[in-house]
């Protein structure tokens, strides 16, 4: 399987016209062959230019021709075997088992979201019937769909190379919605999208559909990215990454003679909450499953815990020792590039300068270039509260454990902290009224609230949020994971007195598409 | 039932200490009697930290009790009675068939939104099983409800005193999803606000609803208006009203260190196409039901009919004829206020200097101070499509008839416009193949698109959807009328094995409110 490091434009490869991009083996640092020359502005042009003349023909596939062009880009994605593990493995630094793992559950969430496009809620069907004889004022036939939002810019995320990158939950979300998707690969595994952009390419020419519903670009964010969200073809905006470079699209976005909607998952810290009678009762299986989900991945998630509240005490002291006695004797971790791997070391160089703050735990030192040490910290909740710049999240396998004096300075901690991805509970029975009080609080800060587990590990589901308020998302209406992810890309049109041959399938008298509808107030099925 | 023209603080009337605005009567231009004195800065404070105290006890009340507050507002509001009706006449112009009309339709719409919180479809419950057997990880138990967003800033509308304003659908969707509201009152209507808050106010009291539930200021929008959606305790806005209103809260509203959504509903022409055989087939009922939608309420609605399409030739003429004709003849109606009314001529007066438009009817000159004389003008597909100016709304009785050479010219005057409310399609059978053409653009165009009738007349139901893309409004996603309305209001929330005695009544295993749920992928019934 060759590589070629040539954009697809429409599905077609094409020789990029912008400087190259190099993916780097952070685990060796050696620079990775071929160059991905980027899209020149021309290009980025072209790509909206064909997305917007798939739209059309694209949305007004059936439900069950959409559903089968998801279920070819699985198919074409796992017959890229083990070419596509290798060529991840030696791009990220990421063990073979968790990229096996990350493909499973690339596949699965394509094949879910074809099982929803089948099925049809998401139309939304809703049919008012006609009142001819209604007084003072007739009132006519009202039906409503929600149809696709348009072209569909999606940014490839650097710390899931194939859950969240060229065929990650965004482009499916936005496949399974109607809309055409634009890719800008990321830049530290260009090889790995372009297997997956050539295997998208594929399975969208077996299954006939316009040729534009996907292209793939190459190329850095404030360049391409940011040319691609201003294209006024664009309709909206999937992103996972950095707050700053989720900020800068969203800027874009806003700026546009028309806005559109951007949906960034940009930041956030995961507050794990120690209650304090879970924490007596087994401080050393709270210590080691933490230890355990800081350093999943070299702590690279985005539900990352890296927020630990307690009570101070001695159980508190207890359980710190043991989670410092395990990120101590833990084994360094690659990085996924020498940007990230250097962000984190500024970011906890930062926290350990910081006032108050005390270092518990350092990992072992790294044998390779880019490995990532684990930290664990301490601060009060004075501290805490004195500082903003302690809740920054830092980008790997650190945490601050803070310490506060009763369970007034708990909530004045909770209170004080932005919005999260997530918010997770540890706690016994004894400690349910403390929990009863935090939960409303952990309801408007975050958009998964857990309990007696750890963040890491996503479900993808239907009851899944992955969202969350500023700055965890710049869109807490929504989810970036499971099924409700499609919400993101549809609006709602009605149809008035709309002629019998005109209508469209799911709003039709007959229901050809055997959908749940609300039809005057009840739903039929 | 004597004005105090003070503001309500959470129900509680306080005396404004910023400069007082008066209604004017616009049939007269007589100033009205009580002033209203503005809100301080510290009382939009204010009013913000006691709809924030309040926003945890509200959203906690049952469906049934909050159903049972809207339905008490619609009884307090009703037993104003005729007062209501009276102040309203005069601030506004409007007459009272119109206003008596339009408050039937507020009633309706609170008692609507009783009826969506009980059935409780907005809480959008998933619950997905656990799964400990699955390998290699097992699934955790996952279960997502909808919750409110938190404290909405509602603008009450000029135009619809009533349904767009203190309690109408913006309000009423708000608290219906469990957000306090703050009301500033648009200063056209400070009487008929005042009367309307009362009575909000009154049924919060009866209804045990905690106080800082609602709360009602006046004063200007640049200054009460954006202190209010500044203010970090406040976590969306609805409005309705100009574009350039709207873009300056969307500004303000992103700016905030955390950016929070804004539902502005601003500027729509709604364009009305004439297709070929029903216009030779009805040339004097179009004309006639065209002349009567533009002059509903001097033109002053969203929906007003701002733009007629249609393709050159006699038939064309004929209907420009008859619908002239009757533009001549028709008695002007007094407009809400001097700003609307000055802006209405200003506008008329561009179009009517601008290149390649002639002036086909200038409405009975006006008797009273601000009547609106209605003007229909024409140009050619070739000057609209060279002037982006001819496509700016003309708030009241103005109309711009556009002659296409032919269907392609049609559909390129379509192509370019912005995005609208509405579009109307007046066709016989044998424009099947046109309409079927033209129809895709009109989704893509507009929140609403209807087949032989007149876009003035926004029913309030559950497949009604008042929005659509910018500038029609700011989130084409949404819906501002209608029962789907309350979605604007919502967030997600996933809570992932939470011990039964925490979990919210919407979520827990034997259903105690009955709700319809998404279960494992099935709908529970």
């Amino acid at each position: 399987m060759t590589l070629t490091a040539q954009l697809l434009l429409a599905g077609r490869p094409v020789a990029g016209e912008g400087e190259p991009i190099y993916g780097i083996n952070p685990a060796t640092n050696e620079r990775l062959s071929p160059g991905y020359a980027g899209a020149s502005p021309a290009q980025v042009a072209e790509a909206c230019a064909l997305a917007e003349a798939a739209f059309e023909p694209y949305r007004h596939r059936a439900p069950a021709a959409r559903a089968a062009f998801l279920e070819a880009i699985a198919a074409q994605i796992a017959a890229l075997g083990d070419a596509l593990i290798e060529r991840a493995m030696l791009e990220t630094g990421l063990p073979r088992a968790r990229l096996e793992g990350e493909r499973g559950r690339t596949l699965g969430q394509l094949r879910l979201f074809a099982e929803v496009v089948r099925a049809g809620d998401w139309l939304g069907a809703r049919l008012d019937s006609a009142q001819p004889q209604r007084a003072p004022l007739p009132r006519a036939d009202l039906r409503l769909q929600h149809l696709p939002l348009g072209p569909v810019a999606v940014f490839g995320a650097s710390n899931f190379p194939l859950a969240f990158s060229v065929a990650g939950g965004d482009t499916a979300s936005a496949l399974a919605a109607g809309c055409p998707v634009v890719v800008k690969a990321h830049s530290a595994h260009p090889g790995t999208s372009e297997l997956v952009g050539r295997a998208v390419a594929a399975a969208a020419r077996e299954s006939g559909m316009p040729a534009g519903v996907f292209s793939l670009l190459y190329g850095s964010g404030t360049g391409v990215g940011q040319a691609l969200v201003a294209d006024p073809r664009i309709r909206a905006v999937g992103f996972t990454g950095s707050r700053q470079g989720g900020q800068a699209l969203l800027a874009t976005a806003q700026a546009r003679p028309e806005p559109i909607p951007v949906y960034a998952e940009m930041s956030s810290i995961n507050p794990v909450l120690l209650l304090p009678a879970a924490l007596a009762a087994r401080p050393d299986t709270l210590a080691a499953g933490f230890a355990g989900s800081l350093q999943l991945g070299a702590g690279q998630f985005c539900t990352n815990p890296g927020l630990l509240l307690g009570l101070e005490g001695p159980v508190l002291e207890r359980f710190a020792g043991l989670a410092a006695e395990a990120l101590a004797r833990a084994e360094p971790q690659t990085m996924l590039t020498p940007g990230i791997h250097r962000a984190y070391e500024e970011g906890v160089a930062a926290l350990a300068r910081a006032e108050g703050v005390d270092t518990l735990a350092t990992g072992l030192a790294a044998r390779g270039p880019h490995g990532c040490r684990p930290r664990l910290f301490r601060t009060s909740a004075t501290h805490f509260l004195a500082d903003a710049q302690l809740q920054q999240e830092v980008f790997g396998a650190s945490a601050l454990l803070v310490s506060c004096r009763d369970e007034n300075e708990l909530v004045a901690v909770l209170d004080a902290l932005e919005g999260q991805l997530t918010a997770t509970v540890q706690m016994d029975d004894q400690d349910a009224a403390l929990a009863r009080r935090l939960l409303p609080r952990l309801e408007r800060k975050a958009g998964r609230v857990l309990f007696n587990g750890f963040p890491t590990g996503v479900e993808v589901c239907h009851a899944m949020v992955h969202g969350g308020p500023w700055p965890a998302t710049s869109d807490s209406r929504t989810t970036s994971v499971g099924s409700a992810a499609i919400q993101r890309f549809l609006r709602p049109v009605c149809y008035q007195d709309c002629p019998p041959g005109l209508l469209p399938e799911a709003l039709q008298d007959d229901n050809p598409w055997h959908l749940r509808r609300l039809q005057d107030g009840r739903y039929s099925s």
